[in-house]
């Protein structure tokens, strides 16, 4: 008879991801990590969900980047919460992180928390913030192969947007060969088409949010 | 008065790059390090440079991926030896894994080594591979503002390929403000404007990749 004892062993990074997912609970927000390669189209989606939760739910975004306030400007004149996280070099957002920048936000305020972590298919998916939903932000014109050769982003994810459908009459792009090496890795994840350029699709994935944040 | 004594302390992967380096050297290969985000075009790019370059330059491939081996099946259809890197999660190639590579080339048979990085904007510029240029695969519908915020992945090339020309029309994607937030970190370093779709472009690349080997 073999018996197994196993024991979490969890990483620094880890327990103050817990800590942070404490305190977001403690007021009732629902944190989005929002994973994507460079110009997939991360900010392109917080704006329009901002835009389309307008009146129906309080929004803040946590901004990661290498270097630049670019985003998180842009966010401020959407009229809603920003904190920029500059990692200086850093090639994925940490809970460390994540935890100076929730003491500048005032929770009690916020429903949904959209962090947008830096722009990099590979890193991010290996550090857990304290997020509630972990969502990645695919893009038509980086190819149909990418669950293929970066199936590590594609595990243990909320949902999947597909971003930038308008694009598809121009570029080789096989939806279904996408969505079947997505399914390989995961069978049940939804995956939601849309346009950020056109808003096309915007309304499921919104509803899906709201329902996630339980708000709707 | 202030003596200031520097002394670069090299790191292991420094060190084995100038192995890497002087084994190319000495097989007098030229090898070009392509970075890129995930899907901006740097496999098409090969692919359209080894048409471009049949009967006039003796090409090989390295393929880095996490995972599969799509890339390099591609490559060896395309009749040139090619060498699949699996990182098995790891976010850029280094040179370790390029000396193991290259045991595995005929280098008295190549002119010219076209190393294919993890697609990553963030890791891949910080470790040598032994290489003696490093071009910088972008493009267009990735946007405009991406020397911004990811200015240390536009450190220190010999050229940037701007790919998907040919998508213009249909995104947002500001050239002169490209072209001003690279000259900003670099005054001179030459940029391509190509569309590895139509062909736009390819001849100027080609024409400085054979130069730069000392072949035309």
């Amino acid at each position: 008879m073999e018996i197994k004892v196993e024991e979490k062993i969890l990483s620094a990074n880890d327990r103050l991801a817990l800590e942070n997912r404490a305190r977001l609970d403690a007021a009732r927000v629902t944190a989005v990590n929002i994973m994507a390669s460079p110009g997939a189209g991360k900010t392109s989606l917080i704006l329009r969900t901002i835009e389309a939760l307008r009146g129906r739910a309080r929004l803040a975004v946590i901004e990661g980047d290498l270097a630049s306030t670019v985003d998180a400007d842009k966010i401020k004149a959407a009229g809603v919460p920003a904190v920029q996280i500059n990692t200086g070099g850093g090639c994925h957002l940490d809970a460390v992180m994540i935890a100076d920048a929730l003491r500048q936000l005032a929770l009690d305020d916020v429903d949904i928390l959209l962090i947008e972590n830096v722009g990099n298919l590979v890193c991010p998916t290996n550090f857990a913030l304290g997020e509630h939903k972990r969502v990645l932000v695919a893009s038509v014109p980086e190819g149909h192969d990418k669950p293929i050769k970066y199936p590590s982003s594609f595990v243990d994810l909320d949902a999947i947007v597909l971003n930038k459908m308008d694009l598809a009459p121009y570029v080789d792009f096989d939806l279904a060969a996408f969505e079947r090496a997505v399914r390989a890795i995961d069978a049940d994840v939804p995956i939601f088409h849309i346009s950020c350029r056109t808003g096309e699709g915007l309304e499921a994935w919104v509803a899906w949010l709201m329902q996630q944040s339980g708000l709707s």
